[in-house]
């Protein structure tokens, strides 16, 4: 968020790579955010798990999801902050106890408005653990503003 | 999750309908989740919030969405439990503090496994407040298995 290096729409081209820091997941953690939001035996106990499609702990995908948002807030910096519409998720595999992850994104489509000092911005972003399994396809639309706005 | 009330591959049918309970969601709760997984100032702090995109207070997406799924689990029973594939996100507004959530869920469309005992259920959940608003869009992809699995 800070200016000195957030960019704005006129900083932004197609094909511009962002690789966040990482953040390694705990069972624990795993297990705290699926009882809040996605209580299923799968996600919140160990022992249960192992009998289901997982055949283990996995973290909700919406776990994931927000992690990224984590990591992507301190590693994509655009002015004003990310503003995001919309866009397609998918999780080819699941988030596991352990896993390190991390994002890179990849600028995939640069649309500027027609009539605001603003564009749309279409980012890829693939969350990866440490041995680079894709845990996350996020393909998502962000405004972004002009930068004489 | 349970067995009396899940349903399997074989009882969805398109168009299907379910609505969850409701979920009434805080300002305190808002800058609790975004403190965490998305510290941007229009989802941490009521103040700076006026003067951004949001003017005002505005639940991260993620949190939206994770709330959703809260209320997915327990009004949408399929058999083994929800595991998403991915889908479509969209938030064509943001949810405010006081916002009164509930999902209402349509099946689209069921696309049988050839060879396994599962199908791919493609669900809408329309995430709304209490006047009707559309928080979020999901189309979300779903494995279900057939009910002699």
């Amino acid at each position: 968020m800070s200016d000195a290096t957030s960019r704005y729409l006129d900083d932004l081209a197609v094909g511009d790579n962002f690789t966040s820091s990482t953040y390694e997941i705990t069972a624990d953690e795993i297990i705290a955010f699926a009882s809040q939001f996605d209580p299923q035996p799968f996600h919140t106990d160990e022992i249960a798990a192992q009998n289901t499609f997982f055949a283990g702990l996995a973290a909700s995908g919406w776990h994931t999801a927000s992690l990224t948002m984590k990591l992507l807030v301190a590693s994509f910096p655009v002015a004003h902050g990310i503003v995001g519409a919309g866009g397609d998720i998918a999780w080819p595999s699941a988030t596991r106890p352990g896993d390190i992850l991390h994002v890179d994104s990849t600028v995939l489509k640069i649309t500027p408005s027609r009539s605001k000092p603003q564009g749309m911005v279409q980012v890829e972003s693939l969350t990866k653990n440490q041995h680079g399994e894709i845990r996350q396809r996020l393909v998502a639309n962000q405004v972004v503003p002009r930068r004489d706005h």
